[in-house]
């Protein structure tokens, strides 16, 4: 029996096709796979290469895929997944299952009925998994009415210190000359009187494009973070939310395993030259296992959803195959 | 010599016929005039509709109009007024001035030459009037880089409190049963699970609507601030927010008169039952004039655009005529 596994993340989107036994027989990796960050059409196109090639380099017709599962970041839309899926040339009565990233890290990296993911990317969420499924959500309420902490969250704080910075309502900011060289500069001479230039930029860069596109400033107030008290501010302030949000989830099952992925999380607040903050704290005494390849959960859940029982072994029998074809590469 | 005046604001669009020794003519009111909140067709109509009744009761031809000013709030385009002015009768020669209801608010309680405005209502922003001229912008970046303490960042931070509440990460508020009362019960069982139903409701009321809409719920913070720690957090913050912006503005221009204006200044944080803010106490000590009537400072601007001398006299002549006016309705 073959089956696919598709993750699809912000950075990249790869897919896998395995038999049974965890064994694998293609992979394919294309670019970032994420609606809510490249829009559905890049997204989707994404999936379809990945696929494609896994499937090419498996030399398996895509009509023999008896089954499978995506794990994605953003909102993806169901029915369009499965129309790709046919689209690749997959019967449309192949059960394929849709599940959020955060159910992938978990799966990916914990065999226990019962557990939390922390996914801290573009947007933050905290999620409790029994069996398979998500029993409830904590924060990913979106940039608009949560997602407090994420990338989108941080690069709003940068940008909105940069503003405060250029106009003085705020402390001046070693973010300012960072955030200011990565904007292009454009004529806003027909822009109203009386605005700083550099706010003018800004905000003609900031508001053209969709919102969460401030998330590329994240990663600004981590490098800032150690020698600028602006930057440490947010910081800490970004990992105080993504704490509350732990410890709302932490509440609904504690001293179960806390599967963790995202950039924001893993190479921010948790990263190797990280300035110290609450969340690193938070996570010391827990069972916190680091989600290195959401592939991984996607195809645990693939397997699992047809009729294979969830076991360590074939979990690292999983790991070990997708590590080396990755290496391989 | 006969001018027209025009103040299109958040809750109503107000239109002056009147002639250069300050006498009012005729008097139009009409709905909404601010394009960022109820979009350019509808702030477009109500300008048309308040200068048509305006007109009408003045008993004079459009076409007799020799210059005017249009204060407004929100971003409205400079072409497009000037194209709705000649739809209604004006010549396309006619000068007719556009500048922001800041200006309005500022011309109107104030006749000296340098000083500063200070608006909050949806948006933030203060400003140093040099003549009747912006000198320079102090926040007013908009709701996604700025406009701090507005009626949309306390809107925001009333939702994200609620959402907060929901699912746990952050206390109960009272705000939680009010801002739930106010959207509709939608059908949500579509949603990925997980999600507590009222989050579910919040976040499709709130997705659904442009972001500004969110200022509805500023409100709500104001009514709770005094027996509710979070509504009273959220204020206290938001003043902390205008304050700054003021303080960056009177560093320009120390000493200078302050027109305020905007409800959430004037009913919310100076409102006669408000909490006791920082906002308030910063400008305790300022020679702070509340503007009541944006479309004097429009008034005073046509006047000053026409060649006719800024004076204190013109000024409370004006204010009376409209005032008689308007008690009159």
């Amino acid at each position: 029996m073959t089956l696919i596994a598709v993750d699809a993340g912000g950075t990249r989107t790869r897919a896998a096709v395995i038999d049974r036994r965890g064994r694998l027989h293609g992979l394919g990796i294309a670019g970032p796979g994420n609606p809510t960050a490249v829009g559905r059409e890049a997204a989707d196109a994404a999936v379809v290469a990945a696929l494609a090639e896994a499937l090419a380099a498996a030399g398996t017709p895509a009509e023999r895929i008896k089954g499978g599962a995506v794990c994605s970041a953003g909102q993806h839309d169901a029915d369009r997944v499965r129309a790709i899926l046919a689209g690749s040339g997959m019967s449309a009565e192949t059960p394929v299952v849709l599940v959020g990233d955060a159910v992938g890290a978990y799966l990916a990296v914990a065999d226990e009925p019962t557990g939390l993911a922390l996914v801290v990317g573009t947007g933050s969420v905290a999620i409790r998994v029994e069996g398979t499924r998500i029993a409830e959500v904590f924060d990913g309420a979106g940039w608009l009415l949560g997602d407090l902490g994420s990338g989108f969250w941080l690069g709003q704080a940068v940008a909105q210190a940069v503003a405060a910075d250029i106009d003085g309502r705020g402390p001046r900011t070693a973010l300012t000359a960072d955030v200011l060289a990565r904007i292009a500069s454009a004529d806003v001479s027909s822009w109203g009187g009386g605005r700083h230039p550099e706010l003018l930029q800004l905000l003609r860069h900031c508001y053209a494009a969709p919102p969460v596109e401030l998330a590329a400033f994240a990663e600004l107030a981590f490098a800032h973070a150690r020698a600028d008290s602006v930057a440490a501010r947010i910081v800490e302030t970004g990992a105080k939310h993504v704490a509350a949000t732990l410890r709302a989830a932490r509440a609904s099952a504690p001293g179960t395993p806390i599967a963790g992925s995202g950039s924001v999380l893993i190479r921010g607040y948790l990263g190797t030259d990280a300035h110290p903050n609450v969340l690193a704290t938070e996570l010391a005494d827990t069972d916190f296992r680091r989600c290195d390849d959401g592939l991984v959960g996607a195809a645990m859940l693939a397997l699992h959803e047809a009729g294979v029982p969830r076991t360590l072994a074939l979990r690292e029998e999983l790991e070990a195959a997708i590590t080396r074809s990755r290496a391989g590469r």
